[in-house]
């Protein structure tokens, strides 16, 4: 047990969480807290003092209500599958836990939206629509386990955010449970309400300033057609301009991937789509969406700016089947690595569009200079590099050098006029870069919005900001000015 | 000379802050202060104490500090286009005018992005890369004269925001100027960074949070093809069920526009655009972008589409002058409207597109009920009224029944599940109606933001939020309760 698990006396505290949320919406024998003891971002863990599932919104704020009359810290957590630490539970916090919040409350196919609970899983979003010719844009890679309360907060992406977006641009009003209890309503089923952004400044914010528990998302009607084109390339350096003259050209694809050989010979050793080359050097995936005219037209553009830029060969996919080969491959990307390696750690950082091919030269070369190889997959069409580092943990210092690594390739985002986060959030995993993109004013005017919402850092502690006791020292040293600490700007 | 302008011993100040701006950016006599006396919503009106012309960020710093160090309330004005009253001076107030601020800073093809200063005219920025086969999408009606700095504080709209999102969607970063004179960087020229999105919240802020006074703004890339469509009907209720139909049917204009007789009218008595038939019950008109083929096949839809919905006649623009043409007549309405009647006031709602036919219907009855004539013209694609009510100021009492007939329209638009404010932002006009829309608690949770960015309430006071004061008695009677006065709150 932990020192405030110690210091706290939970026993009154779990008979009246029990009362909110029933027997069996309270996890109690360290067996089962240790299940939640880490999100995606395994390298990071810490073991819940008390996990709480909540039903309503109502039983989500009578929680927060008792932490905060306890000084118990919380953390929100939806599926957990999000990459940056964002759910990592706090030394002594009760874990909130959204996985029976899992209700479509309101389906509005004249309005073109739904209102769902945070535990609701994204696909389940476009399930519930696609009858009748919906679909909610955003789709992270892990659209079929994640939350939309977990994206909420992470402000996700996803290979169709080209065009349509991440996720603030979708979600048109929230319910919240701020740090005290209180609910509010922020936004509305309208766009652009008068008043200030709250919604915009809550979603992206990482549990930081309460937690969501009913949101209304905007849908989309299913494009008419839809075709991918798979180009192949010699270098990915190639398949990096293609992507700046798609753009260019004034064509705005739905999605373009780039993959490079490492990642195309992971894949096709496990997934076997037997539409990617294993000699190629990367190859760039295009998807096209809208009438079919426009499609056809487009596609034809698309194709000859790849063969311009010197694509082997350029192949196309117009119906469902071919389609989802050619991206079976991208989609298991992640979890392809690991056979790859005994680990692997996904970095994502954002660069410039027009950065791409120099920006991939570099990793290449950090590459080497570290040792570690570095698999590309990424999101081209945004310059959302994700960065696959392989390593073997049992190598003695290994975890360190791929820490430093990731840090370098983070920094090469920043001074490149990019990133240190494109989709996966900052939370615990990269607080100690932000110093690398943001002045010390601007840190402290984020500060200024965290303390009003989360005066006594309840929510979510320790995630997003640097402090000189979690970045001062140690492996990531980065000179944090002492007044950054949150505790001292106040 | 006002009280406060009395107590406050000007002369030291000013000396100050001439020693910042230059004499020439100091306006010291009452009758040149008299110039800045109102902004677009002529009906409200205050002599500012002093008006301030910086020419850059530190100007603008220092002046700030200035008033923060003696208590003086600041207002920001750029053009003084708005129509709510935002830029409406307040009581003994220093008056921050941006005109002199008005370099393009730098133009950035390659990344998409012009960074400008605040004073720089909306059109300018379309100019400055429209060579390049760029522009800047949002267009307020008011574009050739209204300055960026006052889009980011209203968060202005424009006829092409149906399809391509509204200020907020195209700011990328700002440099920021906050309520005690710090400067801080917000966004980048990246988009969706990490942290808070503090761009997100200033946006639109209508100059309570602080002076924008750098903008990185986002360019698009001009549409290969553009076409008008022009269809007329026997009634308005037929136009609005069409928009419905064209959005069902998955089809995305650049713009949809609906004009009621009335409009047509007085705009043909004014324009003579010779396009507009003066017989029918209103016209709707569509703009259609994108590659050439796409644009035919859209267009095709659509004019199917009017027909089923009884249009009698259907005309298209391809050509330049031709779309110029059908378009004069629309961005003339407002002025026309001045032809028509000795006054008029422009209300702006929103309600859901779904919504529209039977809103126009109840707007009607309105109209009948007040004895005022209303003229319909709005962008019908996003759902945002912007109804013209004719009046003479003359009459006795006419200025009030128009008041309470424009916030019947603002309540009808909430009943609708709409929005009191599409794109006019709220201002000094419409605070005490804020509570119409929000709850004492979502209202609380605004006042939250707007005081740790804003503790004094120096920046443009008594704007956006209801209080006792402003809302509590006279012509508007909103039922505030006592404890959402701002210096109550805090």
């Amino acid at each position: 047990m932990l020192t405030q698990e110690k210091t706290q006396n939970w026993k009154p505290l779990i008979k009246q969480f029990e009362k909110i949320a029933g027997k069996q919406g309270v996890i109690v024998t360290p067996e089962e807290r240790s299940v939640y003891e880490c999100d995606g971002l395994l390298s990071y863990r810490e073991r819940p003092s008390l996990v709480v599932l909540p039903r309503t919104t109502e039983e989500v704020a009578a929680i927060v209500r008792i932490c905060d009359q306890n000084d118990i810290p919380f953390v929100a957590r939806g599926s957990g599958t999000g990459l940056s630490g964002g759910a990592l539970p706090t030394e002594g916090c009760v874990l909130i836990v959204t996985t029976r919040m899992n209700q479509i409350l309101e389906v509005d196919l004249e309005n073109r939206r739904v209102v769902v609970q945070p535990g609701v899983i994204n696909a389940w979003v476009t399930q519930a629509v696609s009858q009748a010719g919906f679909y909610y844009a955003p789709d992270p890679s892990s659209q079929i386990i994640c939350s939309i309360g977990g994206n909420i907060a992470e402000n996700s992406g996803g290979v169709h955010c080209l065009k349509y977006g991440v996720t603030t641009n979708h979600v048109l009003g929230m319910k919240m449970v701020l740090t005290d209890g209180s609910i509010v309503d922020l936004g509305s089923k309208v766009p652009e309400m008068p008043g200030y952004d709250l919604t915009g400044i809550f979603v992206g914010s990482e549990g930081t300033l309460g937690i969501a528990t009913e949101i209304t998302l905007q849908i989309l009607k299913k494009a008419e057609t839809v075709k991918v084109l798979l180009a192949d390339f010699t270098n990915v350096e190639a398949a990096g301009a293609t992507v700046a003259d798609i753009i260019a050209a004034g064509v705005i694809p739905a999605g373009m991937e780039i993959m490079d050989n490492l990642s195309i010979n992971a894949v096709e050793d496990v997934v076997k789509t037997d539409c990617y080359p294993r000699d190629a050097g990367a190859i760039l995936l295009v998807e096209l969406d809208g009438m079919a005219v426009e499609v056809e037209a487009s596609s034809q553009r698309v194709a000859d700016i790849c063969r311009q830029n010197g694509a082997r060969n350029v192949s196309a996919a117009g119906d469902a089947a071919t389609r989802d080969k050619m991206w079976k491959g991208r989609k298991a990307a992640f979890a392809a690595a690991g056979n790859m390696s005994p680990n692997y750690f996904v970095q994502d950082g954002v660069i410039p569009r027009t950065q791409l091919a120099d920006t991939l030269k570099q990793i290449e070369a950090l590459s080497k200079k570290y040792g570690h190889r570095v698999a590309n997959v990424f999101h081209a069409g945004d310059g959302n590099l994700h960065p696959l580092i392989l390593y073997d943990e049992s190598e003695p210092g290994a975890l360190q050098q791929v820490e430093a690594l990731g840090g370098e390739i983070l920094k090469l985002c920043v001074q490149k006029g990019g990133s240190i986060s494109g989709e996966h959030g900052i939370g615990a995993d990269k607080r100690c870069y932000m110093p690398e993109m943001f002045s010390k004013a601007d840190l402290e005017t984020m500060q200024w919005v965290r303390h009003v919402f989360n005066p006594k850092e309840l929510a979510n502690p320790g995630k997003v900001f640097p402090t000189p006791r979690t970045c001062g020292e140690g492996a990531h040293t980065h000179n944090i000015p002492a007044e950054l600490d949150g505790a001292m700007l106040f």
